[in-house]
């Protein structure tokens, strides 16, 4: 069997490796049109903060393991530029422009995302950078080792954005950020998304809420952000308004879109040809909570998509249940986490949702080095069902996250997770968790 | 109503607190036989370990707040010595010896729970101390401040023990810990189990495993602990071989008694008297994951069920799940946590266990600090039933316990545990979290 995979990433090389794995003798060719794959791409920000660390280290597995110790075809330099599901070709070019054509027998489509860039004059700039690929990170660090950057603007306040703007600080380089709308995270309760104001502001990060962005003009002193009520000078701007599903290819080939152009993908990770699978921050999955299809481009979930490519392509029919929309990110030293949907997206969804938002301690009563957490829990008036929470706070807020991720996975009912036989030591947590705490606030409200 | 409580502690105090909010108009009084109450007893062992910190800290509320705030008539130094059913009144007597008796429409056993003291030559002499008492913690404090003890020795090694191991050390206390089995954690599989051993040893802990202790002297130099092949010299010694069940009360007054001589009682906290409620370290649970009555005196659990008790003694009908078997501990700079049952316990119970043990990481590839976690999780290869699962590591163990807990409350099998959308960043987890690695392993046993 032919099983070709556009992209090298972390869905395309787990598909790739686990396919191996499962049958060494089948033929797999993967077309990655940069020069990286496998490497870890979250780990960006915290590379480029520390100066002495090699981009290179984030490299999981390199690629002539791929090629000669799992016998991967792996051709990089080379970018598909055209599906034929007629003839069951991948047509494109290589690094040097020649034209090439591959059969399939099973395709994969692992495009990944690709940065939003807006159209407005001064964003094609040299000096104004993106976060995505591994290129991208090695061009942000040359730039910073050469340029010897003293200001950065950020557009954007996204995670990405948030753990670019600490690794910027923690190389000394003045930090603005700047963005459209009033609040920094829109998708939180106001409550904690203040708790993470105030650890930007006393990280010397100017925050510029509520500035539409007109341009970027560059002159002798470097580079200038034009907003609606400001501009902001800078030696190097960075992007990081989001990112969009690299769909073209499914799209030109006919492929049915699901949120946000996303391709769409069954529990099975098929496409609407059955000869052709997608996995990865190019493909939309389902929700758990609300059971539909959304797009939630997260590192854990195009690994595993693409594992289960590495089975499937093989006929087994091995289903994924879905995401929760898991996520955790740190801004200096704060953790913020967050798992399910929020009061809005339950709205949106036709529960009658409640919430509590409660303020506790990262350990017990009198325990030295307790810190403030603060929990948000929603849940559904109607069914008693948890739909999502939320947390920051300095320290114990990235694991505990998990337990209302099992919960929603469960379909739990706050009222049992309010009876929840969570860990408790002095210095790990109150008796009464913050997470506990929380549940039985919002069950006074069900 | 007259609501009488015998115990002052976690169970009691919650009990009286909640059935006062509940309804400000109930007559309510509490026998506590000390002159403590409400305190936090698992901080004792971090408050003994600075010598700056006043015991009095781990007081959550004060004797007078219940008394004077709450109008709850709370009586210290009063020791219950007989449950009259019949005529349903506690007799006892009060500190000055004086006999006292107090009628009750309910009535709750909260009568906690004693330090096991084996009856050997020498475990009478002063310097032979136990902790689980305010009381206990403040003569073991003083005791390190008066006599500057230079050389402690820990009989029994269980979580009480190994907190007391590092709160003496950090003291510069030279600490010897004996015991009779020769398995450190003998409900941990050995590979976890040594890895607390070595952090036990790199503390300069000495530990002396499978001596049967024969007794202990004292002399001209202090105490001497006789052991089968050693004697070891001590200015102190702390026995910590369990606790068990103060229960006489109970079972005098011909009361149903639960594993362990626990007092039994159903989901509603209820014992085999109608009137009688019992709940804390004194009484059973049902366990989750088996279904059956067991006896796990923690914290959580007995404010849990006294605050069920503060609803249930209007009538209510509130019913508790039952216990995980969770808890966490601190070894050192080591984190050390559990939920479920065990190997030997899932055989005993009827199931058909499976294990995987798996090493791995609390943070992302290359990404700086990270430290080993491991991690063992068990099924039932019958049902593919996630049973329990134990992890050992110095950074995110303690909350990581909280999501397999959660499973277990839900009946989650492996297989859909392996899916779960767990919270990844560089900081915090390699993408595959250790505990998908643990359960992706296991799926493949079972």
């Amino acid at each position: 069997m032919h099983f070709v995979i556009i992209g090298g990433d972390a869905a395309g090389m787990s598909a790739a490796s686990r396919a191996k794995r499962n049958s060494p003798d089948v033929e797999i060719a993967v077309l990655e049109q940069s020069q990286d794959v496998s490497y870890s791409a979250c780990g960006m920000p915290y590379n480029i903060a520390d100066p002495e660390r090699k981009m290179e280290e984030l490299v999981v597995r390199q690629a002539k393991v791929f090629k000669e110790k799992l016998g991967i075809d792996l051709r990089l330099g080379h970018k598909a530029t055209w599906i034929d599901r007629q003839n069951k070709l991948v047509k494109g070019e290589d690094f040097s422009g020649q034209p090439f054509e591959i059969p399939y027998d099973k395709l994969l489509i692992a495009t990944g995302a690709s940065p939003v860039a807006p159209d407005l004059p001064g964003f094609d700039l040299d000096e104004v950078l993106v976060l995505k690929t591994l290129e991208h990170g090695r061009i942000i660090k040359d730039s910073l080792k050469e340029k010897e950057a003293k200001k950065a603007v950020i557009i954007g306040m996204g995670y990405i954005a948030l753990e670019m703007a600490e690794a910027f600080r923690s190389r000394g380089i003045e930090v603005d950020m700047v963005k459209p709308r009033q609040r920094l995270l829109p998708w939180m309760p106001e409550k904690l998304s203040e708790v993470v104001k105030k650890e930007l502001e006393d990280n010397q990060v100017n925050l510029y809420l509520g500035q539409e962005i007109k341009g970027i003009e560059k002159n002798n002193n470097g580079l200038q952000v034009l907003c609606s009520n400001t501009t902001l000078q800078a030696d190097l701007v960075l992007v990081a308004i989001g990112v969009e599903p690299n769909s073209e290819l499914a799209s030109k080939a006919g492929l049915e879109l699901g949120p946000k152009q996303s391709i769409g993908v069954d529990r099975c990770l098929l496409t609407s040809d059955p000869e052709i699978f997608s996995a990865g921050d190019c493909a939309d999955a389902y929700h758990i909570v609300t059971g539909k299809r959304t797009w939630i481009p997260l590192a854990l979930r195009a690994n595993r998509a693409g594992r289960t490519v590495g089975d499937n392509v093989f006929g087994k029919k091995e289903e994924l249940i879905g995401v929760a929309g898991t996520a955790v990110f740190k801004v200096f030293d704060l953790e913020v986490a967050k798992t399910g949907i929020t009061f809005d997206e339950a709205k949106q969804a036709g529960f009658e949702p409640q919430e509590a938002i409660i303020e506790s301690r990262s350990r017990a009563h009198a325990h030295p080095g307790s810190k403030t957490i603060w929990v948000q829990m929603i849940a559904d008036s109607k069914s008693g069902r948890l739909l999502g929470a939320q947390m920051v706070g300095k320290e114990g807020v990235a694991h505990r996250i998990n337990a209302p991720a099992i919960a929603l996975q469960s379909k739990m009912g706050v009222e049992d997770f309010a009876q929840a036989d969570l860990a408790y030591a002095p210095p790990f947590s109150p008796v009464w968790d913050p997470m506990l705490v929380a549940a039985n606030q919002l069950l006074k409200k069900l």
